[in-house]
C-alpha cells in the first residue's frame, strides 16, 4: 500500500498553493439569504414549459449542440429591448455557465500576463479570482465612504494602470451603490485602450429612473454590458450569464470561449424561461420595494446601511461582526460575511424570511 | 454615426489575434459523420425521465446549484465500478462542461507560464487550444507510422522538455489509435514530476480485451483518465466531461473551477442518463461491429485504414484530400478533413448512413 497522493505531491501553480476552492458555505437552515438568490421558486407553469423544452431538446442530445446558439441571443436580445429599450443584434449578444464564465472569457481575451485589469473596491469577490485564473494583474482602486467611485480617481488610476480591462459594477455587489452614468461615461472617454465591462448582475432591480450603461452602447464600441438570469429571473441554478457588446468585443469571446460551452439543455432552459420574462420577473417589484423596506428599518433602528439599487443590502458596523454573523445563524438566519470591515449582507428574501431576520438581529445585537 | 468598432480597435491578446473561433462545421446535410457523435438519439423513456428530472430541479432553480455535486459524482463513480471495475470514491471523481472544461481545469491548476504540457501527435486538436488559453507551452512529440507512441521517444521527450502536464490519447483522435497499458505506465514512470491525464473520450469503443488506464488510478497519484458521456452515452448536447484520479488531484480542480460551474440542470440531466446507462451504452457493440466492417471494408477498397478502438476511422491517402471531402459533402456526407496530411476522418453512423458513405466514396474516388 503506497502512500495517498497529497497535493504538495502534485505540479499545482506555485500561485495556488494557498488558494482554496471560492464559495459561501451552503448550510442547510431555514433562512437562506447569503448569496442574492431570488427567494421566489420559478412558477409551475414555467417549470413545465422548462420540462418540455428539454424533453424537446433531449431527443436530439446526441447531437453536440448549436455553437452559436444564435435564437438563445436573440431571444436575449429582445428581452433587453423590453427592459432598457436597448437595440441589439444576436451577434451584440454572448452568454455563457454564468456571469463568472462571461468574466473569465473578457479576461481571457482582453487580459493576461503582462496586463492589468481594474476595478474600485469593495466589490464582487470573484474578480480577483477571474484575473489569477487568466494571469492578469488585478487592482483594485477606492470607492468613497458612500461606496460610490470618485471620477478624478478613476481617472488617475487609470492613468496609472493603464489597464486593458476596466470593471465597474453597478449596482455594486455587495455595497448595493448604482453607478451614475456620467461616471461610466468618464471612465469610458479615460480608458479608450481598454474594455470597459459594467457588471450590471442586479441591474433590474435598480430603483426606477436609474438608467441602464446599455444606454451607452451605440456610442462605445469597448464597452460591455454583463446581466444574468440568476437574480431577477429566479435562474441562479441554470447558470446563464449574458453580455451586450459590440459586435466585435462579442467575436473577441468567441475566439477563447472553449467549443460548445452552452449546452443544448441550457440553451433550451434559458430559451423557455425567456418566453416568461414577464411573469419571472414580477417578483422584481416586490423585492425592490422589501429591500426600501428593509433600509428603513435598519436605519430607524440605528444601523449604517449603504444606498442599495440591488436585492440585497449592505449594513453596519459591528465591532465584531463576524459574531453578529454567527448569532443570526445560530437563530437559523445564514447571510453573508463580506464586504469592508464591520458590514454584513443580506439579500432581500420574502416578507416572512424578513421578518425572521429582523427578529432575529434585534435578538443578536441586544445581548452584544 | 461613428464608425463601427473592429476586433482591431479593441485590445485583444495579441497571441490571439490571428485566431478564429474553434470548431468543425455545422451544416445542415442528410449525413454527418463529422464530429464522432453518436447517431442514435436517446431513446423516449430516457427522454421523459430526463423531462421529470429537469422538471424537479427546476422547481429550485431559483437557489444556486450544488456546488461539489457529490450526488453527481458518485453516480460516475457507479458506472466507471460497472465499465471497467474501477472502485472510486466520490472525491476522485470531477465533471464540468464538457471534456474540455476538465481539460481546462487541469491546464488551469497544473499548467500556466514557464511550464510545458507534451502530448503525442497527430492528436485531439483542442489541446493547443487549452494550452493558449492557460498560457501553457505546447509540445508535440511523435507517434509512429501506425500511430503508436514510442515508449524510448516519449522518455526522451520527458527528459528534454520536463513537462509538468504530459496528456495521451487513447483511443487517439483522430488516428483512433489506443495505447497500450505498458506505454502509459513508461510514461508515468518517467513523468512523476508532472500529471499524466489519459483522455478516454471514446473509451468504451475500445475493443474487447483492451484494458482502461482506470486500472493504474490505485498507483498513480498523478494519473487522471477522463471520460464524456458526449459519445458512447449519446448525451454530446449535454456537455458532461468527467475524470477520475487520486483525491488530491481532484481537489486541485476544485481551485481552479468557477463557483457552480455545473449548472442543477446538468446535474439532473446527467444523473437520469446514468440511471439507464445499460440501454443508453447498447449502440455501443453495434457501433464497434460496424467500426471493424467499416475498415474491413476500406482496406477490401484499397485504402490506409489506421487500427481504430474508437466510433471513427481514419482511412486515407489521397492526394487532395480536400478535393475527397468536398465530394461527399456535394453528395451530402459531412466528414472530417482532419489529421495528418492525406487522410480523412469518418464517424461511424448508422447501417444506411454507412451505405450512403460507402456509396459516396466509391463515386468520388472513382472519378479521380
Amino acid at each position: 500500500m503506497t502512500e495517498p497522493t497529497t497535493l504538495a505531491d502534485l505540479p499545482l501553480r506555485e500561485d495556488l498553493r494557498d488558494e482554496h476552492p471560492y464559495g459561501a458555505p451552503q448550510l442547510d437552515v431555514p433562512v437562506v439569504l447569503n448569496v442574492n438568490e431570488n427567494p421566489y421558486p420559478v412558477a409551475p407553469e414555467i417549470v413545465a414549459d422548462i420540462a418540455d423544452a428539454v424533453a424537446r431538446a433531449a431527443v436530439g442530445l446526441n447531437r453536440y449542440p448549436d455553437r452559436e446558439f444564435l435564437d438563445l441571443r436573440a431571444d436575449l436580445a429582445a428581452f433587453l429591448r423590453t427592459e432598457s429599450g436597448a437595440e441589439l443584434t444576436p451577434e451584440q449578444v454572448w452568454a455563457a455557465n454564468g456571469s463568472n464564465e462571461v468574466m473569465l472569457h473578457v479576461l481571457q481575451a482582453f487580459g493576461g500576463p503582462g496586463r492589468t485589469a481594474l476595478s474600485f473596491a469593495p466589490t464582487y469577490s470573484m474578480y480577483p479570482e477571474y484575473a489569477r485564473d487568466t494571469l492578469t494583474t488585478w487592482v483594485a482602486g477606492r470607492r468613497e465612504d458612500d461606496f460610490t467611485v470618485d471620477v478624478d480617481h478613476a481617472r488617475e488610476q487609470i492613468r496609472r494602470y493603464r489597464p486593458s480591462v476596466v470593471l465597474l459594477t453597478s449596482p455594486n455587489n455587495p455595497t448595493g451603490t448604482a453607478l451614475p452614468l456620467a461616471t461610466v461615461e468618464a471612465v469610458l472617454e479615460a480608458a479608450q485602450d481598454a474594455v470597459v465591462v459594467v457588471d450590471e448582475a442586479y441591474g433590474e432591480f435598480r430603483r426606477s429612473g436609474t438608467p441602464s450603461a446599455l444606454d451607452l452602447l451605440p456610442r462605445y464600441g469597448n464597452l460591455a454590458v454583463s446581466r444574468t438570469m440568476s437574480k431577477a429571473f429566479s435562474l441562479a441554478g441554470a447558470r446563464v450569464g449574458y453580455l451586450a457588446a459590440s459586435t466585435a468585443f462579442v467575436d473577441a469571446l468567441r475566439i477563447v470561449r472553449l467549443p460548445y460551452h452552452l449546452s443544448a439543455v441550457t440553451q433550451a432552459t434559458a430559451r423557455a424561461a425567456l418566453k416568461h420574462s414577464a411573469t419571472l420577473l414580477s417578483t422584481v417589484d416586490e423585492l425592490r420595494a422589501r429591500r426600501d423596506e428593509t433600509v428603513a428599518w435598519l436605519r430607524g433602528n440605528g444601523f449604517d446601511v449603504a444606498e442599495s439599487d440591488a436585492n440585497f443590502v449592505l449594513f453596519g458596523r459591528f465591532d465584531d461582526r463576524h459574531a453578529v454573523w454567527q448569532g443570526l445563524l445560530d437563530r437559523g438566519v445564514l447571510i453573508r460575511e463580506t464586504g469592508p470591515a464591520g458590514w454584513l449582507r443580506v439579500t432581500i428574501g420574502t416578507a416572512d424570511e424578513m421578518q425572521k431576520f429582523r427578529t432575529a438581529l434585534q435578538e443578536v445585537v441586544g445581548q452584544q
